[in-house]
């Protein structure tokens, strides 16, 4: 066991790469006799709570509280939203027994919570002055999948799910895109996963909703990776749960609501968008620790070599960076160095007995690859240095590579060749909005339509790329996960 | 709805009592539809979140991480170890169906994770170099209760659970006590709660475990509350599910494990503990809300008074105290004093257009309802010495009580008065360790054996309480929720 495993690279089979990247970084792990269910390792599970923290503050900077409602929905109660029931019924695990009695009713295991917190909004809400109601839960979830992929899709996963209720349309609209706004600017600023906004077309909008709007990402292999959602649901759940208040006008009236979320399938956006041969490729502001200190082990480096080791991890914690400090006699520092690239720890930090005589130690950068000789002196100061320029990098090239891979046409042959290439990446092409149109499409590339971005070249003028009738609007398509 | 609905007196009926200040305070509420499985409200999750903020800073300064594990158990799984099955079975939901397709074996919803978690330790444990392993779970839980109570014992709930394997024996029980420790420290300091630590008898400890440890905390009833527990596990999972590694000597062997957790009971506890007539106590370190503000409207008060008000919330959220100012049109000051005394909101500050002319504001403290005007000058040390004072004055008042209610006895009829109290308390008594008279007990007087107390009078020479036989132990009673 001295050595790391190698793992297959992404040109070879990137499906591959990606399971071996997720077992072996020990990000995640399957779980004996429960098909599609995922252990969240802590490695893994530090990058969740990374996430947690750094999204849970700006959503509660939004006005945003947290609450925590039940697992359970009754049979009865899912089946009160007809779209719902029809998007989610498929895939809902179903509990039929308490102990050794069979219940009346069925339980579904929640695969979203519209339903039962609707319920209970309706119960809460009386007045307009109870409103906005803007509520977040952290919880997990379960929908039955036939065919699962660690962290993308899995049939139990974690997620937050924001949802929010309104006195008027337009502030339920407003409500929904903010969100959408916090996860683009949180999506970006701590994932460097760069995202296009947009709205989903009716085909892939939410069950229920009114109006699905989210962000996309572009992964490593040219596929998208919807990363955010976030549903303006009208008064549809409102008048199917009864989610109703007295207005200014002394009315009772319908309330609109919002719901939307992000997921641990963030996860395996990171590892897609930033990942390479040698692993994993972590941004600095989510990675569980930033730095790795691997102390050079020559003579009695326990007496000589540690103590510096553990002062510049005081150093560099008290400066608030979070470092591992590697010092296991069982493992070689090559070694180490590979398992820590692989692990995606941004810097690198090696120091032996030659580099306390110079008073310096070697900085290793994970995406660059490049080394340098540092002082001691000002150490705390130069490392959070690269770990922003680290951070402002992976946004930069992630960017650049989803540039690279996005294409516009106004020919659906040349849409097809694109679809048909090695890593397809995004599409934008003038549409007709023909939810018909947009399922053949599907059956003949694969593709579909991601969202209508906010930013792109006016569909003013032209003609839909598919059928030739007057195009209604812009469309970004992919091949998506 | 302009006045706060009175809730009843704990004189006049205690678990109303409860149940008023659970719902009145917005803590949780009933689900329509689901016995048993309550929603916690946003003010009640915001404690939870205070819980889990300081207790998991503990548990990862001691050395732990955290993971997730699935939500699911299969059934063969689950029946492995048999003390624990028999113990959890009666109490589990199943699971049958997922989407339209009935299940080829049942899953069970986790009533606890030592079987799922067991299983996986069993596939990364190699070697001695990989012990200790020390995790730490934040989950929800399902046990199917006949008869529930919002926080105290409820379908659903949310917990830690910690899991940990270890290299020998001695390692898990210093582990199992070190977390108790942990426990005892942060229940006393944080919530207030002092709480007696000690070993379960033999009838009452963990289904599967080699020795059970508990903190038991006293009501305001006079009835005991199992505040968390730390379980010895022995080789009792390792055996049942195979955790085993080479040890140090090359030769495989059989790991030793430990298991421990507090819940959202922890919030039952909280209300009990400091709670009166006027609804919630909260001690500082736990409350959502330290102080809130209440401007007093006269005239123009929001362009005279607000502006003051904010500013002295800007001031005291700089300083790091958290901070509600309940700037509402609709609800008078009268109301606003009654509705956040009985919210339990530790610190009430008042500030009218006079108390500016004299650069003061009017402090009330919840819990000894003091009130005294403050210069403005130097308020946030002054109102930071109030919180700290009323956290210690919690906590001493809520010893005194339990002391005061605390009893020795060597006589089983002087033990059948004191349990047939009104407010009955903790019984000392010494014991021959017998769980057939243990039974007895329970069924003529309701008193069950919390915990035999690290800290108590010695057994030594004495006879048991109930039998005469010689005593082995000192042994803590009390009915208990
Ligand atoms: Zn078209
Ligand atoms: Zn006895």
């Amino acid at each position: 066991d001295a050595f790391v495993t190698a793992i297959t690279s992404q040109g070879e089979d990137y499906s591959r790469w990606y399971l071996d990247v997720v077992l072996r970084a020990e990000l995640a792990d399957y779980t004996p006799g429960l098909k599609g269910c995922m252990t969240i390792r802590p490695y893994g599970y530090a990058i969740w709570e990374r996430i947690q923290q750094l999204l849970d503050a700006r959503l509660k900077a939004t006005g945003h509280v947290n609450a925590y409602f039940p697992l359970f929905i009754p049979e009865s109660l899912l089946m009160k939203e007809a779209e719902h029931v029809e998007g989610f019924a498929p895939e809902v695990a179903w509990v039929t027994h308490g102990g050794k009695e069979k219940l009346e009713e069925r339980l579904a295991i929640r695969p979203t919570s519209e339903v039962i917190i609707g319920t209970m909004y309706a119960k809460w809400l009386q007045s307009w002055r109870d409103l906005p109601i803007l509520i977040n839960q952290w919880a997990n979830i379960v929908r039955w999948e036939k065919v699962t992929r660690p962290f993308l899709r899995t049939t139990e996963f974690l997620w937050q799910e924001g949802h929010t209720v309104h006195e008027t349309e337009p502030e339920a609209e407003e409500e929904t895109l903010k969100i959408l706004g916090v996860y683009k600017e949180f999506v970006e600023t701590e994932l460097a996963m760069p995202v296009i906004e947009g709205r989903k077309s009716d085909a892939e909008k939410f069950a229920g909703a009114a109006k699905t709007y989210s962000i996309e990402a572009l992964m490593g292999d040219g596929r998208a990776l919807q990363a955010g959602t976030s549903h303006n649901l009208g008064q549809n759940f409102a008048k199917a749960f009864e989610i109703k208040f007295q207005g200014r006008d002394k009315v009772e009236q319908h309330a609109w609501t919002t719901s939307w979320g992000v997921s641990t399938r963030l996860i395996g956006g990171l590892i897609m968008v930033h990942g390479d041969d040698s692993g994993l490729v972590l941004p600095p502001n989510i990675a569980p620790y930033q730095v790795v200190i691997v102390p050079i082990p020559r003579g009695d480096w326990r007496e000589t070599v540690l103590p510096h080791a553990q002062a510049i991890k005081e150093q560099l914690v008290a400066a608030g960076v979070r470092v591992m400090l590697d010092d296991r006699d069982a493992y070689t520092p090559g070694w180490k160095f590979a398992e820590w690239e692989m692990r995606g720890v941004p810097v690198r930090l090696e120091i032996g007995p030659k580099d306390i005589e110079k008073q310096q130690v070697v900085l290793a950068r994970r995406d660059t690859r490049e080394k340098q000789f540092v002082p001691m002196d000002g150490l705390s100061v130069y490392v959070q240095g690269w770990l922003t320029d680290i951070q402002a990098t992976l946004l930069a090239r992630a960017t650049q590579v989803r540039e690279e891979r996005t294409h516009y046409t106004e020919s659906y042959d040349e849409f097809k060749t694109l679809m048909a290439g090695a890593r397809p990446g995004f599409v934008y092409a003038p549409w007709c909005d023909d939810a018909d149109v947009e399922a053949r499409v599907k059956t003949e590339t694969q593709a579909t339509i991601r969202n209508y971005p906010f930013v792109a070249p006016s569909a003013e003028g032209k003609t839909c790329f598919v059928t030739g009738r007057p195009a209604t609007v812009m469309a970004c398509f992919a091949k998506a996960y």
